[in-house]
Formats: C-alpha cells, sequence, structure tokens
C-alpha cells in the first residue's frame, strides 16, 4: 500500500569526528522516504524553498520516491540544520536551526496523497500531526515520531496524536521522559492504554523505542522483541537514522499490508529497520542510502539473524 | 571444572527508589559464585571481618559454593559499600566505602584452589588480579573485571592483567574508556590484539561489553553476536548484576569444558549469563538468586530465546 510521509525536507550541515558536509539534502521526511522506497511507493508532503534544486529532488525520484506534493514556496528558504557531533557520536550540538519555509507550515495533502493507506508523521508540531491525521481518517496504518522539544512544550497536542495513531517511534529516552516512566516496558505499556477515547477505545498498538547503538526494542499488547543494532567498526554519521529505521519499519508494513499486523510481521519490519539504519549511518547524509542495493539489504539481514541466533542446546 | 573466584565479600547498604536495605551479603565473588553454582562447583577467594557470621557463610555453602578458601581475618571488619540509584537505576552515588579487611589483601590460594581450571579474576587491584594469576598458571581458562578506577589509576598493570586472560567481561562504558577507543567493535579488537608478550603471542580471545539494561556484546576474532537484556516491568536493585553475569557466562563455560571453546557455546554461555542477571535485579542483594531454581531459569531461557527470534520471511 502507497506511503504518504509528511515531515522536514532540509539541509543538513554536518560535522563529526570523520568530516563535514554544507547543505546535505537532509530532513525526516527524506531520509524516511529513500528508506522505505526500497520496499514500497513513497509520497512526500512538505515544503521546500526556491533554494532547493532539480538535483536535491533527483535524489529523491531516483528512488522512486513521488515528490509532486513537495511545495516550492517562492521567494523561501529551505529548513536548515548546522549540528557537531561528540567523539563518540552519541552526543550532538545543534549550532543553527533556520525554519525558513517551514515557518507557518501547513500541510495541505493532494487527493492522491490523502488516498495512501499508510501514514508516517516525522518529527513535527503536534498540533500539524494530528492536522494531517485528520486529513486521512480513513489510513490502515499511521506512525508517529517525535521529539523531546514536543514533550516540553506540547505535551498534551502530542498525547492526542499518540492516541490517534497505529504505532509510535520513539528514542527510549522520548519514551521515558513522555511517560514519566523509567523503565522501558511500563513506559511503552502505559502508551499502549493510550485511547483516542474512553469510547473509540483504539489507540496505538506498537511501541517501538530507538536505543541508538543499542538497537531497539517492540513493545506491542501481546508481546516484547529486541533487536542489537548491526555492529560496524566505522560510524561516519548518524544523522537521520532514526528517520531511516522509521522508513525501513513502515517501508516493510506498507509492502506487507495483506498480511496481518502480527508480532512476527513486526519484527521482520524491525529487521529491515535495523538493517537500513545501520547503512545511513555509514556516509554523511543521504549518500551511503542513495547508493545502496537490495543484494545488500538482502546481506546484511541474513548477517543480522546470525549475529543474534543462540542455540537452545542445554 | 571447577572454578575459583577471586574477589570481594561484603556488606552492602543499599538504597533504590523501590526501598532499602543495610547490611546485606555482596561483593563481586559471592554475587558471582551464586550465580555460578548454577552450572559448576566454584570455590571463593576473599577476605571477611570478625562481623561476618555463619549465617551469611551460610547463604553461599546452600548453594553449594566452597568457602573453605574464605579467610575470616581476626579483629577486622569485612568490606562495606553504602550507594544510592537515582529515579531510572542507572546512575549511582557511592555514599561510603570502607576497606576493612580488603586494605592489604594478599590472596594465597589454597592448593585445592590453585588446582582449579577455571579462574574468574573480579574487580580487585590489576596487581592483584596479576598475583593471582600467577598462582594459577595451567588454568584453561580465565576471565577478569576491571572498573573505571583501575583503568584511572593503574591503567599499565590492568592492561597486564588483561593480556594474562583469556576472557575481559567489562562495562562497554569502560571498555571505550579502556582503549580510547568510541567504537564498541574497534575497542574489542583492540584488547584482542593485546598479547601476553609478543613471542607467547595469546592474549585474550573473549571480550564481553555489558551494556546494562540493553543487554551485552561478545567480540572475538571469529565472530559477533548481541544479546538484549531481559525485558523486566520491575526492576528492584541492579546491585551485583554485572558479576552474576559474569557468574552465569563464566560457570556455564566452566560446566562445558569438554566442548571446544566455539562462538557457539559462548553465545550459549551469553544467553545464561543475560538469564542469570536478569533474575539478580529483580530484587535486593542476593535475596532472588538464593531463591533461584533451574526451572525458573530453563524458562526465561526459553523466553529470551523466544523474544530475540525474527523469521527469515522475505
Amino acid at each position: 500500500m502507497p506511503i504518504t510521509v509528511v515531515g522536514s525536507i532540509a539541509f543538513d550541515s554536518v560535522k563529526t569526528p570523520f568530516g563535514e558536509r554544507e547543505r546535505m539534502l537532509g530532513g525526516a521526511a527524506v531520509h524516511f522516504a529513500l528508506a522505505a522506497s526500497f520496499f514500497e511507493e513513497v509520497r512526500v508532503v512538505g515544503p521546500v524553498g526556491e533554494d532547493f534544486s532539480d538535483h536535491h529532488m533527483e535524489a529523491m525520484r531516483t528512488r522512486g520516491v513521488n515528490v509532486s506534493d513537495v511545495q516550492r514556496i517562492a521567494g523561501g528558504r529551505t529548513f536548515f540544520w548546522r549540528g557537531e557531533y561528540g567523539w563518540d557520536l552519541n552526543s550532538r550540538e545543534t549550532l543553527d536551526t533556520q525554519l525558513g519555509v517551514f515557518e507557518g507550515f501547513q500541510p495541505k495533502l493532494s487527493q492522491q496523497s490523502r488516498a495512501s493507506d499508510v501514514l508516517f508523521l516525522a518529527n513535527i508540531q503536534p498540533d500539524l500531526q494530528r492536522d494531517v491525521r485528520a486529513q486521512m481518517p480513513h489510513a490502515r496504518f499511521v506512525a508517529l515520531d517525535s521529539m523531546n522539544l514536543w514533550i516540553e512544550v506540547a505535551r498534551d497536542s502530542l498525547v492526542s496524536a499518540i492516541a490517534s495513531v497505529d504505532c509510535v517511534i520513539l528514542n527510549d529516552a522520548e519514551l521515558r521522559q513522555l511517560t514519566g516512566k523509567p523503565n522501558l516496558v511500563s513506559a511503552a505499556r502505559e502508551v499502549l492504554s493510550w485511547k483516542r477515547s474512553a469510547a473509540a477505545g483504539d489507540g496505538p498498538s506498537v511501541i517501538v523505542a530507538k536505543q541508538g547503538e543499542y538497537g531497539a526494542a517492540l513493545v506491542t499488547r501481546s508481546g516484547f522483541f529486541a533487536l542489537p543494532a548491526y555492529p560496524l567498526e566505522t560510524v561516519i554519521d548518524p544523522t537521520g537514522a532514526g528517520d531511516t529505521f522509521a522508513g525501513g519499519l513502515v517501508g516493510y508494513i506498507a509492502a506487507h499490508s495483506q498480511e496481518e499486523l502480527s508480532d512476527e510481521l513486526l519484527r521482520r519490519a524491525m529487521a529491515r529497520a535495523t538493517v537500513l539504519a545501520s547503512f545511513n549511518v555509514e556516509a554523511f547524509g543521504t549518500e551511503r542510502i542513495e547508493r545502496l542495493t537490495r543484494e545488500e539489504i538482502a546481506a546484511r539481514l541474513r548477517e543480522l539473524r546470525a549475529i543474534t541466533q543462540f542455540s537452545s542446546a542445554p
């Protein structure tokens, strides 16, 4: 089933211990779409400025991403982020953020984008996430990402947004912050209890906690699953790893929409997410994913299975 | 093959968000021995003071641990530690440390203890670890733990100690600190390259990085393996989890000494280590492990396999 993703399209200037790059193609919606494109058709909704060239658009088009809902704002400038990572790549400092055309962004989905059965609400202001969700009332699978900022300044709106989706994908620290529960399982169970309304009785059924270099955990009403990160000796740039992870996860689920959304399917999706994210961090920005092949994904999936198996011998 | 463990026997006073306990039985050698006792015969070497009662000794004896090399020092006081954990149990503050009989401890192994084929050097001053290692030149499998303090104040001695063992078990942060390499795989590879001497050419062949609530990773010359922690909704007291983990790991390896030390065996040992550690944190001090059964271990092992498996379906 086609996927619509709403989120940032950006230029990122990044410095890591391994080098630096100026104004690379980036943004949550871009990283998500490139990863998800290995599994399913993706439509990107988001604004760019006049500084966003056809060359940048081409990177997405080459991977089959539909960019017809990317709005180029006359006279505007594309969202810009500058950051620097510490020696162990686990800490990063934001040096500059220029919202540009993202300021005052009001997502308007075309009829085609609204027709997607799967929606990913990348990390944007939760009011906007709720607005987009409302434009796609019939979507069959909706996932959401967020960040510490929105937990701090717009928690109520974020909780409402979460109650309106099927799947929540957050860093584990964010999940703890959001719920006030330091224990991962308890925190996830808390979010699983959030209903759209007492009467409606639905709300999220899938919680994914991203744990950075440690991997990721999945909590559903029926089970728990955890997967380590794929071990890499060389990590160049973690920017976009979380969105790439989400793209692999949601992309795989969308491509298997004929199946029931079982824990078994979700686990396979977690494996794709883990593998896609591991490729993303091997080069700056979108470089690695742009040249990634299906064969490489399949090979690393086999390796991921191999490094997580132990025998049942007594 | 019988195991000898040299390390601290202690009284711990611990406060966590879930309660507090005064002067519980604790110490690295104790936690290690209780866990390893589920798999193999264990002999504990370490000093205690006159305040260490038969009741405390009985806790070890009940689990079949051989305490005949526990030295009771006349007029001495048992090593004492007081600590308090933060809300998420990931940070802890040491409020008091009284070395007592541990000050000036010179391990003298009896002939029986020296005859063990397996040795665990719990976290003590690296000079002492080297001294004990030298007393057991024919041990077939030697593992070592350490801590940030020794990396800071006695790094050269610790590096020598590491070069004289087969297996290094450290927290992942300590492994990074020890090697100056932020990347886990690179850090582990670095330690794998440390030889006892250029001529001797051996040195450690097994590196285990403990990652707390995230689990643990295993790096050998031939492979990588990672296992998440067993998910618990209630963690009461993490004290001793690392030593309990080591006890499960080394205990299982010792019990399977007729097998070659393959990655396959090490992975099974990692699973036991993970399960034992998960039980340890469910209650204060040694309470949970003291009442643990083999059936509970077997059941949780099956669950651990279940929560780490994903299918190879495309």
